[in-house]
């Protein structure tokens, strides 16, 4: 098993980037070795600031070198699948940004690289490592809620350049044939995987998408989709990107069993779960809002982060801790990416055509 | 102007005759002068309970007595059309319990009825009474919100026999023939009149219908649809005759306007609006939570009702004070009922053809 | 056993006489028989309005009725004493509104003149009765808390009358000679006996008391006391009549105890109880906001009180079902308000002196 | 003006010297330049996270450095004055845990060697530095509470071992004669000082203390008092070592003015301060929760620490901009410690003597 994690990053276009190398610079044994970044000024402070010697405008440098374990990427959504894909032929471990592209057949073509290449390709599903999604998670789990019955979602934020994301990723975020779309692909991908995730796949899909209060922007600031699960429970996802409702992302979700309810409120000023039991005395029955932070096991834990990013620190923790134990896959897989983005596709041609979109399987290798 | 209502109740068929028969014994003037019921027992019983001599089954007789100004009706949704429709006939003004009927065109019928009569054809859509919607209105009503961008609904109960109701209202509701559906048609009513009063008309839908976790009701026990509304906003509603969350009805409703926000947990154990402003200064800039109950303009009012039913108490209050002082409509109309069960009927025809169906705008007489 | 409950109603000074009276009026069995009131158009209003009959002026006449099994006692606070002792002589059961008195050697006639009689003395506690403080009673003697560490409790409202009460019961009440002090007495009865009931009996007593805000009061508006109970736990008491919180009262209570916490919210817009408990698994360890309202033993109840008043419903019912099955005492006893009245009394003497006060252990008969 | 801040940390008994070693560690132009333990492994590992060269176990020889500028007294309680003293007297600024010392005449003399030094004298009262303090310092400020009439605080936790403090620093603060008694003084200096702030001087108190559940510690572990403010508001502190209640600090306050009420909840899972103010419109009126974290002008920072211990980050960077910008004092002085010292003093004398304490007035210089 590795006992380091050398990291090349492709890009400082997503701030994301950001927060995963703090991240990385947190993590014993890890560390960033080379930095690429076709905007030179950008890349170069970067580098600077995470004291990474090594810096390039040619992010195709990167991939040759020999001392690079994992490739992140971090450019314009449209971009990563050339990058990712030369990033797998060059044998590299890959992480890559959500949406992990723009259309389904780019994706498709970056699972297939991934897959011959024997190397582990990760989407950076960076919702689910919030504390108050991994409670969830265990929620659902442990059975309490019986058959899924019903799940409701919403993820919005006031804005790309509203939360504070500098003015030039805001500008490709806007454009969408460099992000892929708007407040759908952007948002709508966050509550679409994890409703996979907790919910399982998702089979028909209607949407509607709209431009209500962003002037400036190509596609679309609010959208809301109706979801059938393969199972045949039903859901709702709403995403926005013209949130009126202090800063940063709302991150709700909602679900409803036979025998119990859970409701979440991540990336929260005053972030929580709660969870209703149907099985308790009647003494107890009622909402639960379980201790999330600081658990039990982290008193005065003074090296976690904020909660609106903690999930990006234990994301990266997450990952290079099953990178260093060698448990494949490292995290969400590019298979989970290319679901995810068949929902997305299907729900902006659901917008356009008016019509109930069959959400196709996946191909998978024999 | 009249100086009293006498009232005909037609059928104790649904529950809520009774809570409108209390709210009319509590009101000056109001007195119900004659009952009718095809459930001779149900129906002896509730007069005896409410002293009110005159008991038949036999509906048509009394819409023939000149001692009755209004006519409630609370029989089978199915059966509305004929009652209403005869009630009119006579004279008489009309107050019909939601959905006021199980088909548009049987809701058209009613409508043109009354219109030819001249009477006032009140639909009972109780939740615009409860003060938190009342709050809401007030709010949207104050432009704070700006333009509205965005609504989410939920409606929702463990089910008709689970929250109490007797178990020959299930038996009916739980038969499309006799209740018009499931949830949708029961839940989805609340839901879109409270939707087209407080952010205007339905122009599309789509939606999802599903029986989860009812074997015995032929309709469905949960539903989602996905609407744009005429101004171009977009919407989500969800109902569940299946909910496992305490008992009673979860009423909960969201508008997100370009400058604030509007949340909503109406018929809740701990019943609220909360509004975010952005036009605060820093200071104060967050969630308020408005006092709803008790209102500072009836300090230890010990005449109200408990929360979770006090609409239907505020409802006929309003109702019978426009009568007495001739202000029409006296309520919600039937053209809102119709308007309503116009979208119910779309989100059955979107969910049975997978395709999005425009809303039809009611004719109007010239 | 007695198959009615004939009741004589001293003075309508106090307004929780409508309340009960309102109470009785929905209770099969129970009537009023007779109201006395030395102010007679207030009396007389009251008769009028619950169609009681016989109405005087002169109480000592309604003691001498055959007819009269109860009296209940809301005349001002100085007053009960003398009613209280000549009922029981009389042979009556007496109901007595809280502050059973104004002084404990008053209080202690009254209980010696009833325990001499034989009759059922009851104090009238109604904070007990409140959903709220029956659930954390069950919580309390669930035994999940452990053992008590430490209590505090808050009980507040605007001024008698801000909060709507009637101009000559503000005045009566403002008038140490009739009500016996100002907040202190009158909200922390309400607090001290929700304490003894829950948390055991006071030894000694700290405390504080003065006028801030309310010119025209003789009394103290706020008041504030430090005990330690006989258990050799602490706690805190705070009271006051000049909150600036919405209206009505808050009664906010909280037991930290060894193995888990409980707080209470009753008579609040939100009533709820929360109780935290460390004897659950990580996954569920946290706050739990039980079920109170509607209760699921009556779902749709549309015959119970709203819920800032519906501990007087409760605290009737409960009375009049001990006196008619015959269980003694039929209430919080007169011992009780003793009690507590020698807690309020060592308290004011603390606040004079600036020295503990140990409290007395009320004399009892061999 | 300085450019550079030159830090000497004398001991890491307190853990919250790890704390501010982290602050210091990302705020530009300051560093630990030495550091003494008299525990050499505990210091010398301090010395190695931090990357400080100069480690000594004789913290006399620290103030004999020129290149010293600041001195960080992390000691056990009962030595700070020996080393805050000899530490003005060597011309240094200090910086000083709180409670800065055991006994009032500790403490005086420190005020007077730093006063004497004409250095500046801080007192580390950290909790005056959380968002939600300072959120609720100006909504005081701002005048909306009106005149300030009552007063509730608690502050507790589960035990100094319980939230993860390491043993010995458990141990010393178990130590009456070390740390200088229990939970009163140690819980209720961050109480009592936050009210100082906010509400002003203190002229009286009345106090019990009690050990209930930690039979280990020869302090309290619960604690209550009432006080009286100088300018005649009332207020109460509770205090405990033994909560119950998840993990970490509770510090809750509560501010009861004439014309308005704020909440605080700090250092807690959902923090959150609440205001209610009287002054608003009808439709407004109600709990307004402001925003807090993130706040507006710091969208999406990654470099703020998590909540329940962001305010050590914040105290840190305010303490070194006023010493780099010359705004003197640097923050709370030791005045404001010997001021709450007496408090905490007065307290334990009225617990023993069972007779309110008035608070001497600290005596000033010339």
């Amino acid at each position: 098993m590795p006992d380091e994690a050398r990291i090349g990053m492709i890009s400082w276009a997503h701030v994301h980037a950001e927060f995963r190398a703090r991240a990385i610079s947190e993590i014993p044994g890890a560390r960033i070795v080379a930095i690429s970044d076709d905007d030179e000024t950008r890349g170069q402070r970067a580098a600077d600031r995470w004291q990474v010697q090594d810096f390039t405008t040619d992010w195709t440098s990167l991939l040759k070198r020999e001392d690079v374990d994992i490739v992140m990427v971090h450019s314009e959504n449209a971009r990563h699948a050339e990058q990712v894909i030369a990033a797998a032929r060059a044998g590299k471990h890959v992480f890559c940004e959500k949406p992990i592209a723009t259309t389904p057949a780019d994706a498709q073509r970056m699972v297939e690289a991934v897959r011959a290449a024997g190397t582990d390709g990760t989407a950076a599903f960076v919702s689910r490592f919030s504390k108050e999604a991994s409670q969830v998670k265990s929620v659902v789990g442990s059975g309490v809620l019986g058959d899924i019955l019903l799940t409701r979602s919403l993820i919005g934020l006031a804005g790309i350049a509203e939360i504070g994301c500098p003015p030039e990723m805001a500008a490709w975020m806007s454009d969408p044939a460099l992000g892929g779309g708007g407040a759908w692909i952007d948002e709508g991908s966050h509550g679409i995987d994890l409703l996979r995730w907790l919910a399982g796949d998702i089979a028909e899909i209607t949407a509607f998408t709209t431009n209500r209060a962003k002037p400036g922007l190509d596609g679309e600031d609010v959208a809301v989709a109706s979801i059938r699960y393969v199972t045949g429970a039903l859901g709702e996802i709403a995403t926005t990107w013209s949130m009126s409702a202090d800063i940063g992302m709302r991150n709700w979700l909602e679900i409803y069993g036979t025998t119990g309810t859970v409701l979440m409120r991540a990336t929260d000023p005053q972030p929580r779960v709660e969870v209703y039991r149907s099985d308790q005395p009647e003494l107890w029955r009622g909402w639960t809002t379980p201790d999330i932070a600081p658990q039990s096991t982290e008193p005065h834990d003074y090296t976690s982060w904020p909660p609106h990013i903690h999930h990006y620190k234990r994301e990266v923790a997450s990952y290079l801790n099953r990178y260093f134990t060698g448990r494949r896959p490292f995290g969400p897989t590019l298979e989970d990416g290319l679901a995810c983005l068949t929902v997305i596709d299907a729900g902006y041609r659901a917008a356009a055509a008016g019509t109930r979109q069959l959400i196709p399987i996946p191909r998978r290798s024999p």
